[in-house]
């Protein structure tokens, strides 16, 4: 029909609808949308809307009402089962006002899948060979339910299986064979600056005049400010006809960014501070060695999770009691006992001793109240104390850090990471 | 207001709308709708659906409008913030139609929330001292942005910070002060069994008797199987007036599942494996202490996440290099040598290493193949070996773990754990 009247409409704005009762609950969320998300940014087009409904059809039919006034991409994920709670093909029926008929190729298809198991098709399965009028039907080679692509003309309805084994190959055929053809040639490009040392707050206040030259530039670039555990990402994008050129934009403003803010940049690429330290590690042919308490091996088990990081990497020590301390790293009773376990003496004992007996350059000695108990007046939970060794240079902080255990222990790690970071970096 | 009109109307059906642009990318997910379902479903509150909007006002607008159609009470969290991308308290206050000023007190508390810090406020912050005619302002004692609590009469408006930290505790307030009043008395309990060693569809088919029995017991229960990582969990559910009934009913379902698949259940109250195997030490008085190559660090950090764990965790030790499994555990280099760092011996002299030298009960000793690289024909990437040492007892086992490297991890430390568990359960 689009055919008719000129060249199909752009696609710019997508909305994505998960379908699923469990989304709802406090126990499963949508992860499906994430590489919708990806498969669509990669052809220029911007998600602008998320929903998550369940099998209610009434809800659901609110939603893709909603949804359609407002993006010009639909993509609903999920409910396309044989079984009752499955409601995504006849709710955006009739929403369409586009009457349901058995598809015959699709029944064949359904029934081959079960006869080839050596199954006989339960009745309900037909429900799957349902589709609605001027729908084309997406192909499922790895399960029972088909996908449906609908064309509207200035906007398109696309409906997904949602177990992403059967998601994830039908998502890339639709993106090539019809997404492809509507985006008008755009594409969409993003960058994370991570960026540790300053609040939120300061943070986006420093990089005011950059906002401004960056929104009126050649190549327009939107900038987004997030605080996360320990960290403050700075996320760009830039959307239009020529990757190179939205990727050039981008490395200049992730370098305006760097002359404003210095060394609190740890990273212009997404990655993160483990990968970071790795990379400046291998740089200089030096090894880390680490030594724990209060992260009880958070800081080793981040460092390792970076793939290859047995090049700089080989040992960790968590000393989690004061026997350990002492045994394990040769931290002397009576320094414990002068100066407590938590504190900078004893963490700087910490870090001497692991480099010492592992012969690495770096070492990392973190020692601190991680809660909800051992907190005093003097030490309260979230104080940490954190020494870095590397070559002949020492440094050692001792934090306050906010929060749950689990959040002050990640905020330790995080300080541990950045203090070894902006030591390599000179 | 409400209050001249007679009692205030029960909220059943809730909505959840998550703030912020990086939620609309393929890298972030929205995981706090989860904490707020589970809160409002201990109040029997349902949530009949979520959205994701980013910091365009009126897509944000358009999606609160078109939820409090549909729901009586309408929690949104994130967009709280002091930067002109923090929309969601202005969007509300239009939508509402209650025009926003500024509170004193809140303005206040945000300047003492930086002089505290020794910072000057940026004038930015008083933003966040904007409220909208007729809130109740929610203090947040953990950051600068306040929540608000908006009665409708027949509904309800909640604006909740983003930050988990901040957003938790304002939660459980807002539970407590503002919608216990307000559930009719019913409540919705949930319980989670953890189950190790089965796969989904062998635990679905066990306890399909079970399921029929629930679905007409005097009390209903609700059974959702999820397949996690390294684990299984049967999720169960009750919704009705009476708490106690409902607790003892799920209780009972539980243990009928624990009679059906015997030691494969290690939690019937959601606790962990790590918490589990803590428990398990702490009855018998036990130490442990931990070897670790592949997992980095992984097993040490489960088992300290859990508080009080300093009653029987000591000890730890990466031994990522080989060099470091013979000098920090006493593994034979020659060892190593005919058999392979990833073996069962290699395991085995990890474990009895770190027992011996940390003088533990219990020695944990995991070396596998984490991936993407390091992979053979014999031992390809996933391979894992896993050693416990408790008393008298060793028992060793070889895996073949399936996923990225991360996955690979997270599995070893799981089967590490079970193991533990198993070998103390007797």
């Amino acid at each position: 029909m689009a055919d008719l009247t000129g060249p199909p409409a752009p696609l710019e704005r997508a909305g994505i609808i998960a379908v699923g009762s469990e989304l709802l609950t406090p126990l499963k969320s949508d992860t499906n949308s994430l590489r919708i998300t990806d498969a669509l940014n990669q052809l220029g087009i911007e998600v602008v809307a998320k929903a998550i409904a369940g099998d209610d059809r009434r809800e659901l039919a609110a939603v893709v009402r909603s949804m359609l006034d407002r993006v010009d991409l639909l993509v609903l994920c999920g409910g396309l089962g044989p079984t009752d709670d499955d409601v995504t093909r006849e709710v955006v029926a009739e929403v369409l006002d586009r009457p349901l008929a058995e598809d015959g190729d699709v029944a064949a298809a359904v029934a081959k899948r079960f006869a080839d198991r050596g199954l006989e098709m339960p009745r309900i399965n037909l429900r799957q060979a349902l589709v609605p009028a001027g729908a084309v039907v997406l192909p499922n080679p790895k399960g029972t339910a088909p996908g449906l692509w609908l064309d509207l003309g200035d906007r398109a309805v696309v409906l997904l299986p949602g177990p992403p084994r059967e998601l994830i190959p039908m998502l890339q055929r639709v993106a090539e064979e019809h997404l492809a053809a509507r985006t008008g040639g755009r594409t969409l490009v993003r960058r994370i600056v991570g960026i540790t040392g300053r609040t939120e707050s300061h943070t986006d206040e420093a990089l005011g005049p950059l906002y401004a030259r960056w929104a009126s530039a050649d190549v327009r670039i939107s900038a987004t400010i997030l605080a996360a555990l320990g960290q403050i990402e700075l996320h760009l994008s830039a959307r239009g006809p020529d990757a190179g050129a939205l990727n050039g934009a981008l490395d200049r403003a992730a370098s305006d960014v760097q002359a404003v803010l210095g060394a609190d940049v740890f990273s212009v690429d997404g990655r993160g501070l483990e990968a970071v330290v790795g990379d400046l590690l291998v740089g200089r042919g030096w090894w880390i060695a680490v030594a724990e308490s209060c992260t009880g091996g958070l800081v080793a088990e981040r460092l390792t999770r970076v793939p290859g990081s047995s090049r700089y990497l080989g040992h960790g020590i968590v000393a989690y009691s004061n026997a350990a301390k002492t045994a394990l790293l040769g931290v002397p009773p009576a320094l414990i006992e002068s100066k407590g376990a938590v504190s900078e003496d004893v963490a700087r004992a910490m870090a001497l001793g692991v480099r010492e007996r592992s012969g690495a350059e770096v070492g990392v000695g973190v020692t601190g109240i991680a809660g909800p108990g051992g907190g005093t007046t003097a030490k309260p939970v979230g104080t940490v104390a954190v020494a870095v060794v590397a070559g002949p240079i020492l440094r050692v902080r001792t934090l306050r850090l906010m929060g749950e255990r689990e959040h002050v222990r990640y905020q330790a790690s995080q300080a541990a990471l950045d203090v070894v970071r902006r030591v390599l970096q000179g």
